[in-house]
């Protein structure tokens, strides 16, 4: 499920209570998720919210939108009583994907229109901040009205990383190079790859129950792992690129067979926004063209390439149950959407954090675990229960989180998902063995 | 050839000498054009320039620079010494289907880019058309300067009914139902079918040689028709009426083969812009969404349709040289571009200008003749030869003129073309009968 | 129209009334024309009848029952007292492309039967052909009967031809490389090209109403020709080696635009069935792989490689109306299906006959006229009025025959037509010029 | 993988070497096995042998050849000196999808080759079983040879239950109808559905070890299972009616999304083979079409529609883990290929084995697991690794066995795997739930 990967709160269950702080004034958490929405369209041209580069990605306009659509659809119109929705075509246009709410505009065909125009949708923006405002205010007791506003904050946070995302590949493809923010260059150096070992034995998998989560991350169950051996970091591009030049995208051996035949048929021969000239490896970040760094985390990966790259290492990509076990207990720190960097950056001294670092941020990574339902999961009733469950088929997880996620987004259960062929997400790897 | 149809002046041959009042000065012309182009954007939203609604229409903004380009690429650069081109990337973004000037960006992906900026390409018309006065004023003399001049300025006519007809098709398609501009809402009632009989014999078609005119046009010559008889007006919505209510759009034996197969796959059921709405017919215009009138002439029909209904009519398309000859010597009025109108209108009284009427203005007519070299037909030598004679082929001559048509660029031997599926231009039609 | 091309008789005009001594005795030549076809299946196995190597080609089989329930169809239902077809789904999986007669299996999927068995079909063959033999000898006076039989024949005398054409097709693309029939090489040396200049003025186009036409030959009908010259032979492939070597292949110059668009889609750089192999070009033939003969006609070309190869050899493609013109009265010699060589030959001493050689047979040859109906043309009415004149659009005209066109299908008004891409046919050119 | 789906014998390894009595003489099972094949052509035409109707099924010619070229390219040219492959295209064209024997022919295009003739490949197969049987004569020692052998066998026995899935699927689509055999027509009444439960705990997945296994029942691993109940018995077409009934294939809140795509795209109603005539259900099965047995397992759902059915039933899908867990230890009885039914059938009363029946025989059951490796699992080195390991990605487990599966080729460790809309092979379901 490409454009609006999570999930929804259990409500209606003891334990999942929204509990926490941040949670218990969604208000506050409200202004600031919005405006940071805002924020990051400041360097945009008004041409540049309009396009759509292909079916997967979605206009700025349309995200804008969308997100605020979620809000009056599953808070105020339920719960706001008198309210008029800001116009009768946009749940049409705004709709991504619940069939429950009813037909909607075709995803493929977002970038056809130029109406509404965006300084429309920052007024449907801000009509419906007013009402969400007045209402977080007058009815913050309601559980009901704050789980579903925590929802819609998470959910935007989720848009926000695609905004970044299909905004990097509508500008990459333009011949004039348009560069979103100049960028930060960092400096760092590839530390040596250390294995930390985790013995066989039981464990448990799923969210304890405290703060947001979302459903796909419940039940909280027991799982019995093998032993295995966990990489101490991400790949880097100086082993990628290894794996390039020892015909990695040539050895059929090394692929998935689906992942072979999709390779062929698109020609790959690098990670997505990767060019050769004269010798010389250059990528396009939302910082402009420039030289690859080697000590960078790889990115722009798809799910068939890491795949490949682990068979080629002579290692293979851990599950998502070896990971969250390796990693629980572990530091959240990493480098997140708030460091205004929009791309993965090399090591440096003080990102090392133990033995297991680059756990957060940066890259998402990718895990060998097809994506579905733990044992016992029930979506939510309605259309909110849309929002997870019926993508868990031919869709692979992530862990983590990238460069383009909000800091408090991120967390040890977190499951994000796309189809094994994506590649426009901030998407990389760490590698495992037996 | 849906996107910048006709073709090159023929500046070597004697006979084609740009020897009229107009041509003689190219530089008032020419501010008159461009400035046109740009009357015809005031009604839009900045976010109307960058959308592409099908492969076969172009953005607003693609049509601003694709014009300006032709100036820049085939004057200025070749005659305005010390010319330095606005951005080097622009050639191979608005070069339009030149392969002897080179690569160019796709077509069917001119709606991905949001950069250059409207604002941008309005800088570029603004440079160039600078150049060009300065040029035209200092180098007046040159014939090949003037002739170069007013084939671009052709070309931006055409450009100037592109960009109306492919705005029309992005805007109806939006769920918004967004207007170009309010309709002139007109009266008239549609007269009887006459019949105006030509005989058989000797006579000549094609351009005799005073003022411009394409390549296409040209070499004037003799050809021998059959005796025939020609209507004297359009085909009326209310005859169209009558075919679809007689199940024109459900009988195989009343369609071409190839028609019948597009018909079946597109589950065409009426023209484009028609739909149905509680038993009465409605149609999208620039003005917005109306009902039908039935006595507008019908518009928006493909070749295909436009065949169909001819022979249920018991009638034929005429042939281009059967209208040539008909009309040759006849009035030049109708409903053009200037009438700002921007929908064919009904025959009014002063309308009725002699037996045959509405034969320039309102709507296109398709012929029945593919689109073919006149004999002893040359295309130009170089870059410019690419205007006209390589699209000879699975294309039907239209004559006429449109109300999206400026009054200047009409005239009687005029091969307008496009393939015969294509509906977005104000196509209609004139049946004959041997 | 790549099925089953022509048209159908003008059986209730006057002067075209089967009067010459072979259609005055249909009865013998059906037996004739049938057992060829029969003759045609002798080298294959069951397993050849069976398959389709593209929407365009028909197996074996279905050519073998679609002509027989021609004949079921259009004269012994209607015209044999108590008739029962043979089988009630016949009718439904042998109409080819009859809108009149009923739905039909899709054409794109005839490969996909593997019943009925090749057996069944030859026992459908006999049950008509026993019923169609009673009938001709019973009720030989009427002249209905006789024209429909007629019109059948001439049916299974195309689809003898397209049998060939898509038998050749599907052998050549097996690994195998299986042969049809061994081939006679002929030797022969091509003489240099003469022009034949044709005067301008006033001449007749068209069956003159003696014998068999189809009615796409129909009316007669006088044309006014510019003055043109022709040259004396067919192009040969030592000058089509001459046009690859300068480059033809990938000189968009030289193409029109769609045919450039095509040819860059399909990768073309050579007529279908020339491969090149450590430099030297070999042919695939239903004799087998051999040697390319420089002397032997150009064959299995496109319209667009056709007309490029003109183009670059500073000539064009002659009209149809000019090549009826040049060769009205000239010999119909030439080698056809009955030589059994299924390939164009060289010329050979013999072969010439007067200025203009090469006129029928080896080659069908492509002209530069769309196909469309002669002025005041009428196709029948009811189903056999779908036999031409549904596919006037989007082909073009090719005059002659071929070497796999049987002797007697051959007349100077004769009009084949194929869509400008086809290239499985046997498919040469004439060049002209003005 | 939808055409040769299991995997390779782990030789290499102590504890999996071919050591019961059956394996013990691959030679008078080889005998056995082959002629089986070959026993289920006996019906079929010529004819019949060549078609292919979609590419995800092989033409029974493919079949027969490929798998006697799987004993020609892993057993003779490696094991027995001098062998002379049968013909030096062979293996270009019948490789199935091996990349490390080298390039093939594709996939989708089987079924355009008439030659290798039926007769021709019988010719092959002759020749290669005369050398096997001389090989595993004299050389009945080599545990490669005979393990090698085993694995062809195995391989052989899939293609015999995908040549009549294939067949079936090619005789369906066909209006004549054609039999392959006449049916044996099943009484039997479904019984009620009871459930069994098994409790939470670690317990064991995997082949322990003797006799035969493919590489992915490898390597037996421990997994901890919360606890769950599962259905007696398959579910049955009644079921699946009411299913239909309550609109379950217009309720998108009961589908997967992608799920939802394929049904909508593909116009899914029924299960496929599935009609209605006037108001009664009608299947096509390989004995012919007749009127639906409501107590037969519902057979030719996609995993899309299973898991439809699941949740519309409130259950679920079991995962492979599970179903293996449940079944150990229970009996292998069923109805398999041998039976010569072709096609699922009632529970009758000896089939009552215990509290679960129908484990195996009539359908595979799809499980909610997808088709990945077991912790720890390698496939094996060179050609033969490619077996099974490159399709763990997009496919789903089915456990089982169904009514074209040979008896001895069904066991509890057995993993079968298509992608989740493939619904040509025997596929039903049984339920499960928390």
């Amino acid at each position: 499920m490409p454009l609006t990967p999570p999930a929804l709160p259990q409500v209606s269950r003891t334990g999942n209570g929204w509990t926490d702080e941040s949670d218990a004034e969604p208000g506050l958490r409200y202004v600031d998720v919005r405006s940071w929405t805002e924020k990051l369209c400041q360097p945009l041209e008004t041409e540049d919210y309009v396009i759509q580069s292909t079916p997967d990605c979605s206009p700025v306009k349309w995200h804008l939108a969308h997100t605020t659509w979620f809000f009056e659809t599953f808070v105020l119109i339920p719960y706001l009583p008198g309210y008029r929705p800001f116009h009768p075509e946009y749940c049409y246009l705004f709709n991504s994907y619940y069939n429950a709410v009813g037909p909607r505009w075709p995803r493929s065909q977002r970038g056809l229109l130029s109406r509404p125009t965006v300084g429309e949708v920052f007024g449907y923006r801000k009509y419906v901040d007013e009402h969400m405002t007045r209402l977080l205010q007058a009815r913050r007791s309601s559980p009901d009205i704050a789980a579903r506003t925590v929802l819609g904050l998470n959910h935007e946070q989720q848009h926000q990383e695609l905004m970044l995302t299909d905004l990097k590949h509508a500008l990459a493809l333009n011949p004039l190079r348009p560069v979103y923010r100049p960028s930060v260059l960092d400096q760092g150096q590839c530390p040596n790859l250390g294995w930390i070992a985790v013995a066989a034995g039981l464990g448990w998998v799923g969210h304890p129950g405290k703060g947001f989560a979302y459903d796909n991350e419940l039940p909280r169950h027991q799982v019995y792992l093998q032993g295995f051996a966990l990489a101490s970091r991400l790949a880097h591009n100086r082993e990628f690129l290894a794996f390039i030049d020892d015909g990695g995208y040539d050895r059929p051996a090394l692929w998935l067979s689906d992942g072979w035949a999709v390779r062929q048929e698109r020609a790959w021969t690098a990670p997505l926004y990767w060019e050769k000239q004269d010798g010389a490896w250059l990528i396009t970040t939302l910082g402009g063209r420039r030289a690859l760094n080697p000590d960078e985390p790889v990115c722009h990966v798809s799910y068939y390439e890491a795949d490949a790259f682990a068979r080629w290492s002579g290692c293979r990509l851990p599950t998502e149950q070896e990971l969250e076990m390796a990693v629980a207990g572990g530091s959240l720190a990493g480098h997140f959407l708030e460091a205004e960097r929009y791309h993965p950056a090399p090591v440096v001294a003080d990102d090392d954090r133990g033995p297991l670092s680059q756990l957060y941020g940066d890259v998402w990574q990718w895990t060998a675990s097809p994506y579905v339902g733990y044992p016992g999961y029930q979506p939510a009733v309605g259309a909110l229960g849309e929002y997870n469950g019926k993508f868990m088929c031919n869709q692979f997880v992530l862990r983590g989180a990238s460069c383009a996620t909000p800091r408090s987004h991120a967390r040890t259960t977190y499951r994000n998902f796309f189809p094994p062929d994506a590649r426009w997400q901030f998407t990389g790897l760490r590698v495992a063995r037996d």
